[in-house]
């Protein structure tokens, strides 16, 4: 671990991130252009958001299978609007065992073409539907301007794709799992989000409708933690996916797909940190509680560890993930500023005279503060404590961004005031993707969301002043 | 489902499997050349399998994390045996984002090279070892003839990579992994295997040695189920990691890697299923017990549902998984057979009767014989039946297996046999990998394995006459 203190936030937000990703030892650049090394203090949090977000699609009825990585190009052609929105960032398999092949494959950027060409032989009856699947899986889409975790090459993630005899079903479905995605990005990364639907220009390319949540970083920009795409008949009608209805009358089938991906770490990283680095929900920190033995001689040394032994074995009973960093090269105050920038919730520091006085200090990356407690309370009271920390870290944010979201009164103050200090600029809209599109010109901003429902804002569009038709939250973003 | 029979097992092998992948909705073919799609069935043994592995890694002191998919072609060709095994088996993109890449990159075909490029970073001081890394991924290499899970060009799996500080903790480990690999293949998946060494001819390319578990299909051909390897110093010395030791002088580290992957749910369905499908053993049956209502009236329908639904609430509350099949478009017999095809290790009978009489018809997948069960103790004693069919399965599949072995007393009696017979033949060998070559051309068979430690067989070898140096089970393998 280097000794340099961190770039702090205020100074050089991207370079706290770059340092803080490094030192924290969650991720490197890898050997190929924009990919990614995901390493165990990283991936572990990953882990357990997956954990997180199968128990609620397996709790609303879905099941994992998998799809083939490689697509033939011919597949990936038939929906107009997804091959050019994803064409472009397509990498390419041209040979195979050491032969060109008759035709490229794509790295698949996401599954809709392949798993809609092989519906078309899933689907056939109304009883065949729904069909409720997800996939964990990597995907590729080509980028110049990588950031790690943020935009990579390569990312891992889950794709729901399912198939459904009505649209209003199919609509259901999204908003369903929509608020799944909330409920995890809230619940267990502790991020508050916004849900919403992104304006015509911003959706996924081939669908009819697309929804986000939308969260805000501790710079001020805005990240779009998850999408959920209501695809209408677009699919089923590219590759020709009919069914019987009830009816007895042939019809297409209509379809959802939703995402969330290791963008999330990035997202967990810059919500909660602070100029000491990570600050981790305890509900996806890999270690909740680290233990530091103090001591200065052998004796010493035996005597604590075995009292540290016993509280560690306590605490893994009661299901706490807990660390008892018995490594001997470094000192106590290097351990402390290791695990309060790896975002340890919980450090509980045990010397010989907390064991003589039946206690230990502990102490909160939240607040920093040491309190003494009662060994034998520390086990028992562990969970409603990380349970506490995890809503004070939501609550924090919240406030956050609460802070920083304002009101659009005038264009020019809004222009003015998102340079400044960024945020969330919440006005009128009037729906026209032009004047959205000078906007975002002249602010570096862009619309985040709309309303699930389109609201009427009873004003004018603050930009150019035609009826507003709806609410917009704008944002710089990443 | 298709309710024409099934080829049986006798009769068509390898038409019994196809049919049986097919029907039980494990797996279908892919789009792009050897390619698979694995169905929910099929996908749900693959999660159960990850999850008694990763459980193992875990509790052995591993941690998982991640590489990229796409590793610079220069990258790959540092350790020659390795590229020389692997290469042409690679899949190579040429094109990403539009343009011609400067370098082709290769899809991970096994991720050796990557990894230890990297460890080069990582490693610099005997107190950064040993590193007990694993990762879940997928990779690709390319095959001509391909079979649903056995072979494909794509595949699940996972792979450890660690690293250690001398020669005697790397192969502790790589013994340590061949051990959990037999702990799951026969604790979870039912199979009995050998664990051995296999012969220099079957080493992974760079191994200085590779120790497999190998099992018996019910067709008396073997399958290797699981491989660990130990790689000396070849990798850390083709990619130059060296590392502090102890007593202040560099060294190389030492290396070990091992494999696990959806080649074993082929694996599950061979060494158990029978000429009316699958028998899943238990612990990876996604469904391990199907409720069937057996109704006639709609009144009788409602009070049967209404029994049958309190009965999965019970079942599920001991955390069995339990699937209540309240289709009403198939009768019962169709269930029945849809059950059975599908390796559901038992069945529930309920009708208007049963509960009557205060009970449930029961029948295990094993036996096919029904029993009557009072409904007050099918949820209690669930977890008893379902573990004594795991033993079962086990036990039938080591009897296969034993009855299926045999001394080698002559070679031609050997080479008649296995042709007749299949099955894993045991004998004496030379050690001379040309007289290895000389017996597989004859008999179409190869060295399985040889003991871990080699063994002295006392008797000359049993094609060449010369002196034995080891005991080699051969058998024909998948």
């Amino acid at each position: 671990m280097s000794t340099n203190k961190l770039p702090t936030q205020a100074e050089d937000f991207p370079a706290w991130y770059v340092e803080v990703v490094k030192r924290a030892e969650l991720a490197e650049h890898g050997p190929a252009k924009g990919s990614m090394i995901i390493k165990p203090h990283g991936y572990a949090i990953w882990e357990l958001t997956q954990r997180a977000l199968d128990d609620r699609f397996k709790a609303t009825g879905h099941e994992n299978l998998y799809f083939p990585l490689l697509i033939p190009m011919s597949l990936l052609d038939k929906e107009a609007d997804h091959v050019e929105g994803f064409a472009p960032q397509v990498a390419v398999v041209t040979h195979g065992g050491g032969e060109k092949l008759e035709e490229p494959l794509a790295i698949r950027p996401t599954s809709e073409a392949i798993i809609w060409s092989t519906y078309k032989r899933w689907i056939q009856s109304y009883r065949d539907l729904p069909l409720l699947y997800n996939q964990w899986a990597n995907v590729v889409r080509w980028e110049m301007r990588t950031r790690l975790f943020l935009r990579t090459s390569e990312f891992l993630w889950q794709e729901g794709h399912t198939a459904h005899a009505t649209a209003d079903e199919a609509v259901a479905e999204t908003l369903q799992m929509l608020e799944v995605y909330r409920q995890v990005a809230e619940g267990v990364l502790g991020i508050p989000v916004h849900m919403g639907r992104k304006s015509p220009g911003e959706r996924f390319p081939g669908a009819v409708e697309t929804y986000c949540i939308e969260g805000l970083m501790r710079d001020a920009k805005a990240l779009q933690c998850g999408t959920s795409h209501f695809l209408g008949q677009n699919f089923a009608k590219a590759y020709d996916v009919t069914f019987l209805n009830a009816d007895g009358e042939q019809e297409h089938a209509w379809a959802t797909s939703w995402g969330f991906s290791t963008r999330m770490i990035g997202g967990t990283i810059m919500a909660h940190g602070d100029d000491a680095g990570l600050r981790l929900p305890p509900a996806v920190a890999p270690i909740q509680v680290a233990i530091v033995p103090i001591a200065r001689t052998d004796d010493e040394r035996a005597k604590v560890l075995e009292v540290a032994g016993k509280l560690r074995a306590d605490l893994a009973a009661q299901g706490i993930r807990v660390r008892l960093d018995d490594r001997d090269q470094h000192r106590p105050g290097y351990k402390f500023a290791e695990w309060e920038l790896k975002g340890v919730p919980v450090r509980i520091e045990l010397g010989p005279r907390d064991i003589a006085a039946g206690q230990v200090v502990m102490a909160s990356r939240l607040g920093g503060e040491k309190e003494a407690v009662g060994l034998a309370e520390v086990a028992s009271g562990m969970g409603d404590r990380l349970a506490s920390i995890q809503r004070e870290l939501y609550a924090d944010a919240l406030a956050y961004r609460e802070a920083n979201t304002h009101e659009i009164t005038t264009f020019d103050e809004f222009a003015t005031g998102i340079e400044e200090r960024g945020g969330f600029w919440v006005g009128a809209w009037c729906g026209d993707a032009a004047c959205e599109a000078e906007i975002a010109t002249k602010t570096k901003a862009s619309i985040r969301f709309l309303p699930i429902e389109p609201a009427d804002p009873g004003s004018p569009c603050m930009h150019c002043g035609a009826p507003g038709v709806d609410i917009a939250h704008w944002a710089r973003a990443y």
